[in-house]
């Protein structure tokens, strides 16, 4: 095995995530546990950390997402943006552990005119940033979720972001709404799809409050199948997340728009958008230990033999 | 007891309603079941009927609501907007029973050009346009409630209308989502239900789905304590709805803007209309059993006495 250059943890509420490095950058090893902050085993964040970088050699460790939240091992305290990876790099704690060895912790990030937060998410938007250095100059990144994260570049730094709450409004309406009682297994539909993105864009600003009813009575006049509501619902939040982001100028028509993952989700969104008239060019998977190890380069940890 | 002129039954889903009225048009009598369309006693739409006229004497019977629905006791098919008092009282549909009796049910409305749908609240609108012939004219009128309905009024009929879901959302929102999770005993707050109307206002046009997650960064931030996350909630979702009522031309200044009903939902509804310098007048509450007596009338239901 070679020397270890760093040891990255993305460490978020449900699991822990380890990243061994070498020298060059490139990652050795990576493992995947079930004990994120809410699901520690006994003998808490120590015995977590010991079994995510059991048998490999040591190396400074440095730790992003909810580890470093109010509830998690030690706060981190929110960085104000504008915020660049030699500002984030600036910001790491150094948190002394009980044997006296020592973790940096990544601050998230705050808007400071508007209450928004985000932490975890700002070491992976450092990775991508690193990779399209002309899309950090001037655009947009979209990472969508459950929690969609929208974030504006501007010189090199998150300018500012904004969290949309598409995915679990949607989760919410499927399974606990009147529109999503009793309904049959799920078909795939993209034309329902298609449907509830137009809803929202002949809503004429109005957006998905103003259209969500629209399920309710397609159902009652036999133009949407019970089995299409999920795919219409989707339409309908996408199209609004996506109307919104327009509103709002978070995207601009003469910079990049970037959205970040693979995968049926963002497929979704690359409708939407074509629908829409929006160039949303998909980003490969960027992970988060590609932004813990410019994050660790930038903050001198990679050539500071004293780790302890 | 003097001699029935209708009985009028708001005949819902979860409840039966039965007004008696005397010549006059006053109610002599009202009763309320638990027997909606989906908790009938045993021996089904007839016994529940029996239960709600026991003892009263033979007269018209109307009735609104699920009852005429496709899971109703029989189906009134809607009726496309815009539908004033006398097309509603000519489009009645009568329903022979098995004793060989009759009773007539109100159609729903559907709007022709949008998928949206009404059954129950067209009878209470009737009944408050009746009050208030100026509106009828033109104005709007607001039924708060889990599915709000927004009504266009011209020339003294329904122009048309639309269904926004906020009170059901509200309900999602503080039970089942991340917002509401663990939240203590909620206490009144009206500076947090300001601040969510605020919000929205500020939102520029984006909306309730761009400002929900506001509520988690203001509590991680310490600025919103748990216990007032219902009332902001309540604020961003009541200002979209107005916000939209706005863009979508639902309000128009030089018109009346009325809301039927009263209590605290209706209360907060004014309060934050106050804020965004909206109109809204409150009416008294008007019951459906005056919208039933209206259409009985224009429909000659009460002149006729051969009601088998």
């Amino acid at each position: 095995m070679s020397r270890s250059a760093l040891i990255g943890l993305d460490w978020g509420t449900s699991q822990l995530r380890a990243y061994r490095f070498g020298a060059d950058g490139q990652v050795q090893e990576r493992r995947s546990l079930p004990h994120g902050i809410r699901h520690l085993p006994a003998g808490g964040f120590e015995a977590a950390l010991a079994l995510a970088v059991s048998g490999w050699d040591e190396a400074p460790l440095l730790a992003c997402g909810m580890v470093g939240s109010r509830n998690g091992w030690h706060e981190a305290p929110y960085l104000d943006t504008p915020v660049d990876v030699a500002r984030l790099a600036g910001a790491l704690i150094r948190f002394g552990r009980a044997d006296g060895r020592s973790i940096w912790l990544v601050p998230g990030l705050r808007e400071p005119h508007r209450p928004d937060v985000m932490r975890g998410e700002e070491t992976q938007i450092l990775g991508v940033l690193a990779q399209f250095p002309s899309l950090a100059e001037r655009g947009a990144l979209l990472l969508p979720g459950t929690h969609s994260k929208w974030v504006s570049l501007r010189d090199g730094a998150v300018a500012a972001f904004t969290t949309v709450m598409t995915g679990e409004l949607f989760g919410l309406l499927r399974d606990h709404s009147l529109l999503g009682a009793a309904l049959p297994e799920a078909v795939d539909d993209a034309a329902a799809f298609h449907q509830g993105v137009q809803m929202i864009q002949r809503s004429g600003g109005a957006g998905a409050l103003a259209c969500l009813f629209s399920t309710r009575a397609r159902m009652l006049e036999g133009s949407l199948a019970a089995s299409s509501v999920p795919d219409y619902l989707s339409g309908l939040l996408i199209g609004d997340e996506l109307r919104i982001a327009q509103a709002a100028g978070w995207i601009e028509a003469d910079h990049p728009l970037l959205m970040v993952g693979e995968g049926p989700l963002c497929r979704r969104y690359q409708h939407a958008a074509e629908l829409l008239g929006v160039s949303l060019q998909p980003a490969p998977e960027t992970t988060t230990a590609q932004g813990l190890w410019h994050i660790a380069k930038a903050a001198g940890l990679l050539t500071d033999r004293n780790w302890t």
